[in-house]
């Protein structure tokens, strides 16, 4: 494909919103000519990076609807918190600009629709930059399920496990949104970087759909715990009554059959993991302290044993990977995925095509988090899962036009590979 | 303590009852004198067992009434299927005798009342003899817990993922009950080989209690496909519509504020796991196909990195485990756990104490089964999960009479370890 260019306006310069800004500029095509944040000290710093990387002197704003009123940006990237970044986007779309935004969940189901309407009716698209559904494990996956290699797929694990507790704690002092929403909300407040590439694999909003889910959370102790250990029994939120359990249980049934269980864990002493589990008729995928391990009908004369996965990631590696290695991973951003997620964000703003991620998956991904705080303050009840294709999803076809397409491997694009 | 004798009847004998019978007579103190099963060819192999066991005549019964209705016996085993062992345990207490009885769930919350009933009526002890409460990884665990090393406990995951297709298949070939129940049931048919360490880690019945529950179930196909694959496609269950999904995830709530989640997942390819997961304040265990793996708070300056269980469970082992150890593992059931719960009940029995595994605990294990079928039925509705001890469960005091005793560690049964 022809690289063209397009401007790019960056709203939200905090730490992770500079290293976006970095890495979109790393990719071919991107001229970023305006940033924005809330905080002075941060927008500044944004121009900064941009003379940094580009040479040139990008316009500051405090006030995104200020960048958001030029009339010379192709596309924005938001980098905000969770409870600002839906509202951002549907102002960016209605402002006639694409609009990609930094993963998180939804405040209120109606966010979501104020997506899929701006979406629909300014044909900008709106794409949440879940950077897992390019990390290299999933995508073999994904390509192993498009194999075969799982029989048909039954259920489905995920996970955001990740010890945040210093974060969170210190919220205040690092300007970061975790710790208000701990304080005061209580649900799988972190979906997507699970659920986005579970859905892909089992095509949601492609012939499949989630149906209802529920919501269980444990008690909330890991935090004041910490709290009390690291900043002493006086600090003042020592013994701060926050809403969020600690460990939150999410159950989601598909309209396809598939179960998928989501667990948000971010309040206990432990190392990172996604939990990924992909379980079909012929085999079962889990994630695993050493990359992963396998176990498929055909091994069973081996023993039944698992069996590493990195060897057998290698035999099906996606040809997007395989081509990516070859021209040399980007590997600052979360191991390559982050630059991988921005280049399909740049390749469809420069190209004027639909988002790989489109605003229907944005929706329905980030809705998880309303609807199980809903499900958890009715005691776990199911809950539906709006349709926020209005019915198109039974016989959506997948997208296929770009490199970065999550719906099927698009092999005209590897020719190497 | 010394060793009496005492007079037990075994009802049951298919492939696990033998094994159990054998493993019972290696108990110090336990006289066989009768087995029955239905099946008149596995009765008689029973007093063959016994008497190569034994060197002793045991009567033989086809009916279970007329075993029951000796007066010489003290205490039954019963090793029948799902929806008889219930009934017969009740039938064993109102003839007089202690009963403990194999796994598997409860067909109805009643049938468990009944079992409660029974007990408390006629002073006669109702013993689920789940084993995995005295593996003796879930032992050590439990030791730790009681050290305070994980902190609070707030989330536990456990689950009987167990490739059982060959088994549930050829079921009427073998004579096994799962397969009906595969046919007929949809829910959580085997809830207690990880429920039950986790019901004794946290104080149930004891302190702490199980509040709701809802569960979730797959679609079904891991049976259909592995009949096809094994048994041809004209084979008569090749399309059968089996109810039981392959994956039923449950999420229990307690009154503690601890979450509990449930894999019951028996269809598909994959090697044996009980995924357990404790998870507190100060650290998290795991399973894992190399022995487990735990993270704990002061690990922090190694790097947040999981370590290897096994040389940790040596520093906790349980004191039980280490006499255990030293006086010789019957490793033949189970890597020796049988034998401990086997133990268990033989002690109870013989010096007329409770069991340590009572009825309380059996009927709130037992119950997960039934109501997670209900809660599936009604597209995972939340279910309330009765309270067996109407009340009592607030100041009962733990079980300590006796060395396996697993509501505390009773040390004074250790004196060496």
């Amino acid at each position: 494909m022809e690289t063209k260019n397009a401007n790019f306006g960056v709203i939200g310069i905090s730490g992770r919103g500079a290293g976006m800004l970095r890495e979109l500029m790393a990719v071919p095509g991107v001229n970023v000519i305006a940033v924005c944040d809330k905080y002075e000290d941060r927008a500044r710093r944004g121009a900064e990076i941009v003379k940094e990387a580009q040479g040139t002197d990008a316009a500051v704003y405090l006030d995104y609807k200020e960048l958001l009123a030029r009339d010379d940006i192709d596309a924005v990237l938001c980098c905000t918190t969770w409870i600002t970044h839906g509202c951002i986007a549907v102002d960016s779309m209605r402002a006639g600009k694409h609009v990609a935004f930094e993963v998180g969940g939804a405040a209120s189901v109606e966010e979501c629709w104020q997506m899929v309407r701006a979406s629909e009716e300014t044909g900008k698209f709106c794409m949440l930059l879940e950077n897992c559904c390019y990390d290299r494990n999933e995508m073999a996956i994904y390509n192993m399920k498009r194999l075969g290699v799982f029989g048909e797929v039954v259920h489905l694990e995920g996970g955001y496990r990740h010890d945040l507790r210093h974060e969170i704690c210190l919220g205040r002092e690092n300007r970061h949104g975790r710790l208000y929403n701990f304080m005061n909300r209580n649900g799988e407040l972190y979906p997507t970087h699970q659920l986005g590439p579970i859905s892909k694999l089992i095509g949601i909003n492609r012939g499949n759909r989630f149906l209802t889910l529920c919501s269980m959370a444990s008690k909330s102790r890991g935090l004041n715990a910490w709290i009390k250990k690291n900043l002493g029994e006086d600090y003042d939120l020592a013994d701060y009554p926050f809403n969020q359990g600690d460990v939150v249980t999410t159950m989601i049934k598909c309209a396809g059959g598939e179960t998928i269980v989501l667990t948000h864990d971010c309040s206990s002493p432990r190392p990172y993991s996604r939990n990924y589990v992909v379980e079909g008729t012929n085999g079962v995928f889990k994630e695993t302290s050493s990359g992963g391990e396998i176990y498929l009908d055909e091994f069973h004369e081996d023993g039944e044993e698992w069996k590493p996965f990195p060897p057998i990631r290698e035999k099906y590696e996606h040809p997007l990977w395989r081509q990516y290695a070859r021209d040399g991973i980007h590997a600052g951003g979360h191991g390559g995925m982050d630059y991988l997620v921005l280049s399909a964000f740049a390749e469809a703003a420069v190209n004027n095509l639909t988002s790989p991620i489109d605003v229907y998956d944005s929706a329905a991904w980030m809705a998880v988090t309303c609807l199980s705080e809903q499900s958890i303050a009715m005691g776990s009840m199911p809950v539906p899962v709006p349709d926020f294709t209005n019915g198109m999803w039974i016989d959506r076809e997948p997208y296929r036009r770009g490199r970065y397409c999550l719906d099927e491997v698009c092999e005209d694009f590897f020719p190497e590979a």
